[in-house]
């Protein structure tokens, strides 16, 4: 139930060795500039001859009606798959190139007919395609296969516990879109501020935003630019690849545990323990983006993880959680794994979320203090910061990024005023809901949204279901059995998911608008006018399918909608509490929070050098729950990179991230085929099955019979 | 059971336009020369400075010593794979390589301590090859897994029909040996003289020995080359490459259907009519090396037969065949499909080998008639062969290879005396082969070697079983079922394999020696001492087999040697006569056997230009027995050749060739490794299985319960 939103990160060493924030925009990026100063032509250049309109100017009448069509269209698709199998892809891909494919026939059409007053820019397709994220968005996060649906009688009743009228609660169209608006804007405040930390400070890479903002780029580049054209075509190529890759594999998953996915290429008894190479060229191309270290860190998550420490626990069954659980229970292994990567997560995220606000209290000290002009705050003062060592790149999209401002008072008011009519208005909607727990979850949502939008950032993993998981966990417990507790917790998990699902969509599209020129006003406005859409039309899609299919969530029928009874599953569980967690689950939430603190100390102070061979706790947090098979994809990424870059340095660099982001697109945007294709019920007739030699010699045993 | 010596042909249009042996290999060559002249240093330019030893000395005692040690191992694991699964992979490469490695370590050991009297050269290394694939070339062609253990009480009794004495002959030492001596030189002598039409006229490929030649020439390239280091480090990239995909293959063929070369890559329709890319390195590589012509016309012949003619011929199921047959009965499709290829070969095959006799005797004429030493006689007169238009590879190649020759008066004395042996001795050892089936059979066999030799240098297919096949319906016919027609139907299928399969292998074999200057003397005479070992050796390990395993024979037993009763049921069914075949095929028989003729003689009239746009009857004969598989993966080779010529001409013609012979090569040495596995029992642990969709469901309902 991971979404995976298709992006990753740069080396983050934030802030690390000074308080200036100068001398870290220098230091952090490294990485990008020396790529991009070693091409001929950089982007930027190709493109300064085309004009950047004003913020109002991106935010075109067209845009929104495109956004709108294209909201419905993948609304649609994303409940059906929420109420089919559970596992939503990343539509960012296919949003960008519907978005210019829309636009362009119309503009062309228009441009023909003499009647075209304003030219179809980038950055307006950027807005559209944010626009579109942010209301697809809604679907998922709005938990209508999830914590939303769990609610209702038809899943109470397959359960045998909680099923009384106080955890129970019917969707109906009214409360539903009440909810989605009181929550789903707070994400957006929250992280807003955080912009320039995270594109530009911490150079965090998003990598679907970045391949995004890459495809963008190269539907708009001006003629004339000849390696642009090259890394155009080599995009191009790599696309067609990928997009043809994802149209074969799909030929050959039939059913479950069907098709290259499920390729034990190491063998079936590492394939038990998630280590295998799925063939995933999303992985593969975002492997090509991610620095070396991201990836190193992900493999030795997964070998610490599912390589040693899950063994280790499993010979432990019987003794330290019970021998008879279901694969999936959280009483068991799978609560290990949870809570063990959130800890870490936390662990990691609020290190890095202190010391930002460190560094910002010392800098408004030092400015309020000396008054010297030449020290800078992180979240202000901009003009200073376009540092004449960077790329061209790099400047003008930093100076563009700057100029129209977001003023932090705005975000602090927006959030808080929020905040205070969604305090007063959840518990009308879920009485189990007390207000106090609505506050102290705002109090902490920042942190999380920040958590999130970090991990984001550097793996293109959005935990946001991960972070429900903890809503449901702590607030069921705190709520308790007798007091609806159940209702409360998944009520819970949908406020958190809303904040923090929406906050790491933000900051990837911020990163696309980045790369792409839109002002982060524009994309700001867009991402509210998308979500606010989102509120309107995911309720009612999914009432349409709720109304028209009465089959909806029964098990083994057309829409099972499986995760709805596990979400509902977890909230039983939750408000049993910590009692809840199986044996020593909780002393090494506490070592592993503890030591992704320590180790990211240590990383500050080793100084830059040496940092870079030591592993990010975020980074390897994130297998421990999913399982290695998506970082050896990352590590064959890199593994291409770095051979390229032995072969051919020059080319390698200025290829790359064409070729990574081509891969990256082509199999995002074969979601959209696939996806219809499941809508339409068209099966693939072959099923590439693995099985044990002793499975196999059964299996034939059965045939011939 | 179709043997594969792994090595193809070049453009075959031999002696097209013109009686003169000189003009014809101007034009034959165009393809190789070309390709040579590109590269700025040519391989026997780089070889230069080494002498060719003279023949006598290129056949050393440790050759032979090494050859019988090889020849001993390789014929346990053809005896294995012939009594097992009696599939049996080329192991031409494999012996070159070995045979390099141990002879190798010896000269160096002696190099060491001062004693190396002779230096080690890749004449000597051809030479062992050559020995060591006669000798484990008798261990197939004697059919200790086919035809010899079908005669056998054992397999007899398994059969319903014709199990009374007469048509029995258990196995015995001594009349085996006896019978492999009589019969396995003759092929020998048979092609002997044909080695100049085949290898300097008509530059047939023989992608197998090319790709050893290659091999060796890369084991033994003097230091200092700087393009030949290149391209023997792309062989080795490309050899590894090869071998580790064979190996990783491996693991996931735990049964039968299992694996990448099972894979339906076209879906399970198209796999079912042997449609399929079957990730084969081999025949990639093979494709690579042949011309386009040939890589077309077995498409060409996959989509006539396999596409169209079998569905067609399946749809009268019930009319023209009983619709109750077991699927590989002769008697329905497979029928069809066996006389219609052996008709389609045999009409190739007779048009070419009546064409160089044409050219021979006309060429006769003229130097009888004019006394004119310009022109010159296919088989004779070569010193001005060496034509100064022809890259320096080939002239040199050219002028060694014509420089020992082997006398045709000796050829011809040869086979007629062991012809006269051999009609004298088989009616002894077999009582229902009579002398006067003998003596027709040796009158037909020149040409059946021929057409073999020719087909393997063509497309690497040796056909051997086939032509076997031939001999069983044609004697066993003619003996009738009440003379004991189906043990002289064996004997002479044993005949008959013996001869094709040889002449074949030895015509490979002077191929290679032509690459690596090795002299066709000591091809032939290491031919003939191979062939001698191994009519002693592959009975005696056989004698071992059936005596050791008592349940030799017996299906579902560790040795079933399932071609043994396949081999006799043929045989039962080929005493019936023609009227044994199904309905109609033989009149289309006739028809293939007549358009091979035609479509010959149109590429004859319509000159070299157009000829290249019309596919070769015996390339797409090849297919219609086996199917499509093996031409689409050549037809992938030739695409991987086309595209890398247009991005880089130089490049893919100076490397095409060593990326291709490290292809075939690699896979080829992964067949002993497998074959050692296959012998110790070791299964490989995972089966990859393609279902169908219901299938799929079935199984996993099963699976479930």
């Amino acid at each position: 139930m991971e979404r995976n939103t298709s992006a990753t990160g740069r080396d983050h060493n934030p802030t690390a060795d000074s308080g200036n924030g100068e001398d870290n925009l220098q230091n952090s990026n490294n990485f990008n500039k020396k790529k991009e100063e070693d091409e001929i032509e950089s982007i930027e250049r190709i493109f300064e001859c085309k004009e950047v309109p004003p913020w109002q100017t991106q935010l075109t009448f067209r845009a929104f009606v495109v956004s709108f069509v294209l909201g419905v269209l993948f609304t649609f698709i994303v409940m059906k798959l929420n109420l089919t199998t559970g596992i939503i892809p990343s539509l960012n891909v296919s949003a960008g190139l519907l978005g210019f494919f829309f636009v362009k026939t119309w503009t062309k059409f228009l441009e023909k007919s003499g009647l075209l007053k304003q030219p179809f820019t980038r950055q307006e397709n950027t807005v559209i395609q944010t626009c579109v994220v942010a209301t697809s968005g809604i679907a998922f996060s709005g938990g209508f296969g999830s914590y939303l649906f769990g609610m209702s009688e038809f899943i109470a009743k397959q359960s045998t516990e909680a099923n009384v009228t106080q955890n129970v609660k019917d969707p109906a169209l009214g409360w539903m879109i009440g909810f989605l608006f009181v929550v789903s804007f707070l994400g957006l405040f929250s992280v807003v501020p955080l912009r320039k930390i995270m594109i530009v400070n911490f150079k965090l890479i998003y990598p679907s935003g970045t391949a995004t903002a890459h495809l963008i780029n190269s539907f708009h580049t001006p003629l004339g630019a000849k390696l642009a054209k090259k890394q155009v075509r080599a995009l191009g190529k790599f696309f067609s690849f990928s997009f043809l890759w994802g149209f074969f594999q799909w030929f050959f998953t039939a059913g479950d545990g069907c098709g290259f996915v499920e390729f034990p290429t190491f063998g079936l008894k590492a394939y038990e323990n998630k280590f295998y190479f799925d063939f995933s060229a999303t992985y593969v191309g975002v492997g090509m983006i991610c620095p070396y270290l991201i990836n190193i860190s992900l493999l030795v998550g997964a070998i610490l993880s599912w390589g040693i420490m899950w063994p280790l626990i499993q010979d432990r069954k019987g003794h330290w959680y019970p021998a008879d659980l279901r694969p999936n229970s959280l009483h068991g292994l799978q609560g290990y794994r949870v809570f063990i990567a959130i800890a870490m997560i936390l662990g990691d995220g609020l290190y890095n979320f202190f010391k930002v606000l460190g560094h910002t209290l010392f800098g408004l000290y030092h400015q309020v203090h000396d008054k010297n002009s030449g020290t800078d705050l992180p979240l202000a003062n901009h003009s200073s910061l376009v540092n004449p060592s960077l790329s061209y790149d790099d400047q003008r999209r930093t100076q563009h990024f700057l100029t129209d401002q977001i003023p932090t008072w705005l975000a602090v008011v927006g959030y808080v005023s929020i905040a205070i009519v969604s305090v007063a208005t959840l518990p009308h909607i879920f009485h189990q809901l007390k207000w106090y727990y609505v506050l102290v979850m705002y109090i902490f949502a920042p942190v999380l949204a920040f958590c999130n939008a970090y991990g984001t950032g550097l793996t293109d993993w959005s935990l946001a279901s991960t972070y429900g998981k903890l809503a449901i966990f702590t607030i069921g417990a705190w709520a308790g059995a007798s007091n609806g507790g159940v209702l409360a917790g998944l009520a819970a998990c949908g406020v958190m998911m809303n904040i923090v699902s929406t906050a790491s969509d933000l900051m990837q599209d911020f990163k696309t608008g980045y790369m792409t020129l839109a002002s982060p006003r524009s994309m700001f406005v867009s991402q509210i006018i998308g979500t606010a859409m989102g509120c309107v039309i995911s309720p009612c899609v999914f009432w349409l399918f709720y109304k028209a299919f009465h089959d909806l969530g029964v098990p083994g029928s057309q829409y099972p909608s499986p995760n709805a009874l596990i979400f509902r599953n977890m909230s039983i569980l939750g408000v049993q509490g910590f009692s809840a967690l199986p044996k020593h689950c909780l002393t090494l939430c506490y070592v592993f929070f503890g030591a992704a603190m320590v180790i990211n100390a240590i990383r500050d102070v080793v100084g830059k050098r040496r940092a870079k061979f030591i592993p990010l706790p975020m980074a390897m947090a994130i297998p421990f729950y999913l399982g290695g098979y998506f970082a050896i994809d990352m590590c064959v990424g890199s593994l291409i990179l770095f051979v390229w870059t032995k072969i051919n340095k020059t080319k390698a660099d200025a290829f790359g991230p064409a070729v990574a982001s081509g891969l990256i697109c082509g199999d995002g945007i074969w979601t959209l085929p696939s996806s219809i294709l499941a809508l339409a019920g068209v099966k693939s007739p072959i099923c590439m099955k693995f099985l044990s030699r002793k499975t196999n010699a059964k299996v034939d045993d059965f045939l011939r019979s």
